[in-house]
């Protein structure tokens, strides 16, 4: 089985070791496995300390997202490729499992076209900001990903995308790793996050189809608004299915996998 | 012709388009090309902006290094192999070369002993300092390059190391390029620096056997005292031709190859 696995902030934030025992587990039984991560929240608090303050916005469509001028970008992709990324990888390699870090700039990992121009909400009204540097995703390099695979390797892929003029671009990481998994022809995505699942009313929704998940999606919030958009991304490339789980505690992907309780979206 | 390339922190300060543009005609004609960088001044910058000072201390063999302590080897890593490797990925892409930037951390590319405690002149004394995070070299993972290479990619090394226990390691990067192209069996290694060679009362020496640099090392200081070390270390290591040359100008790699005013190493 192919699996891609996205590793939310807030778990990233914590002792990831789990994880990486899990990983080595799964790698043990032959499953083939790529790490996608974002890490919104180390990127604040290094840029704040580098006296550079992040301002977010809220775009029309309702996602709340970084305002990445050229500096944030810079920023953003040094924290998220160069110590985000290092920590997953040396935590694997504590746990004995070889893995390559890479951000999508390497070999074009994940091309994506600049959206110069965002249109926000601010105050009840509709602005535009210019000179962002957020991407749409338009392109992942899969035979990258499949020599590192071949090789034995598990790729644990940052979040930062790459423009058609060599541009840093901040992009979801919930979103690229649906686009991740489409491409390389994925049989499982596992979004990990610090909530069971999809809640409404508070109580968990354990499985959602296609059509139900594009209804929820107005009605949620923040995050997870975000995933189950990306799980529908991941659904129409192919994905045959989409978790939503917690990260915490042990074998979270494994006991995932064996339907401990989170919410699976499907195809009909 | 496989060959190892050393991009110097006063090199990647400027555009690095023309080193690119070298790089993508020596793959055009076949050749094998691995790059290896560092960046200590761009360290110290982003370090000083987050109020980390930085301290450099010179040890009893007379090198001057970084006293790496556990927050500046995060912050190292994170500007080396998340802010300047990406840049130089980035510059090999506008340029059409398909790139993979790495770190020693990656597939346990470049693993080292942390040397914990490390013995420095101060003051006309001899004094050890603790909870140092510098490495000695003492493995690099072949493999993995060799993968990278047969699959047509540029690899792209920041010289950051993986300790015994996952720890992040400060190692020089004339050293790691020296380790890197011993390992991979490389025929030359070019040392490009802001300066012609190794100066003699002020004149370029244009050439060294072993044994000559060997004599040459003690009389050397700082950046240059290291490059007639770690060339000597990869000739030890069944290297044929270790280059110091400028990278400043046009085809800077091609121009040294083809005899431009450099120092060239070579083993008797």
């Amino acid at each position: 089985m192919r699996l891609v696995v996205k590793i939310g902030g807030s778990v990233l934030d914590r002792d990831i070791s789990d994880i990486a025992r899990d990983v080595r587990g799964l790698r043990d039984h032959g499953e083939e496995v790529v790490l996608v991560h974002g890490g919104a929240r180390k990127v604040t608090e290094v840029a704040e300390r580098m006296g550079k303050k992040q301002r977010f916005v809220l775009s029309v469509s309702g996602f709340r997202s970084r305002y990445t001028d050229k500096e944030t970008a810079e920023i953003y992709t040094m924290v998220i490729s160069g110590l985000l990324n290092k920590h997953i990888v040396a935590s694997l390699s504590r746990e004995g499992v070889r893995s390559v870090g890479l951000s999508g700039i390497d070999g074009f990992l994940i091309k994506a076209e600049r959206k110069e121009r965002i249109k926000v909400r601010e105050g009840g009204k509709v602005i535009l900001i210019d000179g962002d540097y957020t991407g749409k995703i338009v392109e992942v390099n899969r035979g990258l990903l499949g020599c590192l695979l071949s090789a034995g390797y598990v790729p644990v892929i940052g979040s930062v995308a790459i423009g058609q003029e060599g541009e840093f671009l901040n992009v979801d990481g919930d979103r690229a790793a649906a686009s991740v998994a489409g491409a390389i022809g994925a049989d499982v995505l596992v979004l990990l996050t610090d909530v069971p699942g999809v809640l409404d009313g508070g109580k968990l929704v354990r499985m959602l189809s296609r059509s139900e998940a594009r209804l929820t999606v107005p009605k949620l919030e923040g995050g997870m608004r975000r995933k189950v958009f990306a799980a529908l991304e991941a659904l129409d490339a192919g994905v045959k299915k989409v978790f939503i789980s917690s990260g915490l505690g042990p074998e979270p992907i494994t006991s995932t996998l064996r339907g401990k309780e989170c919410t699976v979206i499907v195809n009909e």
